[in-house]
């Protein structure tokens, strides 16, 4: 959030769009005025603006346009039923599931089993009785255990193998949001024991179709030569699979979560896969989930308390970090900004939660028009892997959603 | 885990304690073997041991024995409902509560309103009428805002006045753990305000007969030095209430993760309230969590996947770190040991949960007898703030819960 120079809060922050901006200081989401939806419920209240959704899949499948590709949208960021009824609907995603319980929640909001592509880990024995009931999933397996044991039960059947470069690769700067780096990770079979693989599927009579790698989260456009790198380190593991149909490049796509940060170019991301797979008859598949929902998303709160502790001006709300553990634990914000800027006085805030943890804060020292007790404050980029990963920490679990349409 | 000279893991390892050992390689708690309870299960699954847990009680009450006092069970630790109706049985406790349903939930296990210590932060409009409608739960007010509001709902009421040193005091090395150091927190009153505080009170007819704070997590014998400097930077505050009763010193006692660490010494930490406190007609009250219900719990997992990825020996489980987050974002592990030690050849292995992300492990590189898939593991000191705070990411968040009584 920036402040000029007479110390009041732009209106024109870096976080506004299409769909998200302030008008006459109100802040409107989907053209509607936050302040008036949460009139209508109680908070905590999500709100997802589903044409965001929808611009986000059409830019996706537009700079992938030259190329045949196919996006499954990562489940795991946001299962809110009338979000995934409505990507269903849209017709533009299949989904990327996780677990026997992702799948069939797909399945439970209309997608066809042929739409779903299953990428798991420490798969057991349960998760391959639920795929062997659903022949038509496309199941990427990320070991070797995985293949033997799926092909025990489904001889015959069409995979994938999820690979890992075991490169070093940061799109950013934080190491728990490291997949695929020097330090040897859960994910994926490494080089070294890729002909295994390969004996062992003719073996288990497994017909390799596709080979599947997510090597990190957050890329933006500077971590796009990291992303060529990666791509590059893979293709030893593309030769070698004789009838490779596919490369499912995982999902990872970033938007920014703090003033400085750019966006994703596409059509330079599009154009690093094309340098790459141009002309060689591979489907490009992807799995978005950030990408796709979480500047869609905004977490509504009403702040309780507001008062001073020593040098500290603290602003309390109704939710805490149970409900959007990001902030916490992944050094991810969710840009938090009053409903209404009414031209008061600002000044540097912190805003708590309600949950018993000293880590419990939302964003410290950041500069706001004072809210006052009974008002609200919206957090930005809430609709990936908030309520996704809710907890009842406290019993402080309590939350509403609801998707906002412009059809 | 000790490895002798043989390799072998030693069969009396550091956590080892009655009703939690080894009997012939089997693992038992509560005096039964695991492996046997198992069977009558699904995993992922926690097993409460209620005599360790009386065990506990009856430890703290020996020890203040020679004082006024009372124990407040932190329900946040764990709400698992045949758990809270043990603790109601045992008679040796009340209920910790920091939100609505928190306190909701005690009085439906049978708790009296009198029995129930509640201190929040964040207090909303909403939470604050449902402690109007509970005249006898004790209220510890830790901001201002709070005693103005609870004041215009509840003239006459007797509260306490949550307060905050604002002394540097760690009790290990963890920031996230912080709550009452040089960084100012959103927990209670700082000495700057207190006056204020004290006026208010007056002013709102509230009457204060106790001051309460919490400091730390974690309290193990070597951090009973700090202790006793957090109890003499809160007299100041003692001494200004005119009608004092009760003193509550908070949770935060603390139970060893890892070989090496000293369990908090009983005699002593009660000798430091007793210096402090002594002869000065003021009740002892204390509010453990963790201390009274972490060690009692064990998370048995399945084992589904081992295998060498380069250098790392992974072996998956059916359980993520969504079932006890402590391990993966508090650096506080579940020791993982198998059910039964068979003499087999003993590595170094990487425990990994089977949710999507690079974080989800539970231990690394730690000299385990090699399992087999479709053996179990069990990971100790998964009784406190592990189910509590689970969440169901991925989907992946099913779990069976188990109170096991000798009586």
């Amino acid at each position: 959030m920036n402040t000029n120079s007479r110390g009041i809060v732009d209106a024109s922050a870096w976080w506004e769009r299409d769909g998200l901006r302030r008008v006459d200081g109100v802040l409107t989401l989907a053209g509607r005025p936050l302040v008036e939806l949460v009139r209508g419920t109680a908070t905590p209240a999500f709100f997802y603006d589903t044409q965001r959704i929808r611009t986000k899949l059409e830019g996706l499948h537009a700079a992938l346009a030259p190329m045949d590709h196919r996006v499954f949208y990562a489940m795991k960021a946001n299962r809110f039923v009338p979000l995934l009824c409505f990507l269903r609907e849209t017709g533009l995603v299949g989904i990327d599931a996780c677990s026997p319980e992702e799948l069939h929640l797909a399945l439970a909001c209309g997608f066809d089993e042929s739409d779903v592509s299953y990428t798991a880990t420490s798969v057991s024995e349960s998760d391959l009785d639920v795929l062997a009931r659903h022949p038509r999933v496309h199941v990427n397996c990320d070991s070797l255990s995985t293949m033997r044991r799926l092909g025990a039960r489904c001889s015959g059947r069409t995979i994938g193998l999820r690979i890992n470069p075991g490169v070093s690769v940061s799109y950013g700067d934080n190491p728990k949001l490291e997949y695929a780096g020097v330090r040897t990770t859960k994910f994926g079979i490494y080089r070294d024991r890729l002909d295994e693989a390969l004996e062992l599927a003719n073996a288990c009579d497994l017909e390799i179709d596709t080979i599947h790698f997510h090597v990190g989260i957050g890329l933006l456009t500077r971590g796009l030569s990291a992303f060529a790198d990666v791509l590059e380190a893979c293709d030893p593991f593309l030769r070698k699979i004789p009838n490779l149909r596919r490369v499912n490049v995982g999902g990872g796509l970033g938007v920014p979560h703090r003033a400085g940060e750019d966006a994703l170019d596409l059509t330079e991301w599009a154009q690093v896969l094309e340098n790459r797979y141009a002309g060689r008859g591979l489907q490009i598949c992807i799995e978005p989930g950030d990408y796709v929902v979480k500047d869609s998303g905004v977490l509504v709160l009403t702040v309780n308390t507001v008062e001073r502790k020593r040098e500290t001006l603290f602003v309390g709300v109704d939710g805490g970090f149970n409900l959007a553990v990001e902030p916490a634990f992944y050094d991810l914000p969710c840009e938090p900004t009053p409903l209404v800027l009414r031209g008061r006085e600002v000044a540097e805030v912190t805003l708590a939660g309600n949950v018993n943890e000293a880590l419990d804060l939302w964003a410290e020292d950041v500069p706001m028009e004072i809210p006052r007790e009974g008002e609200h404050i919206a957090f930005l980029n809430a609709g990936g892997y908030a309520s996704a990963m809710a907890s009842n920490h406290c019993m402080r679990g309590g939350f509403r959603e609801r998707i906002l349409r412009s059809d």
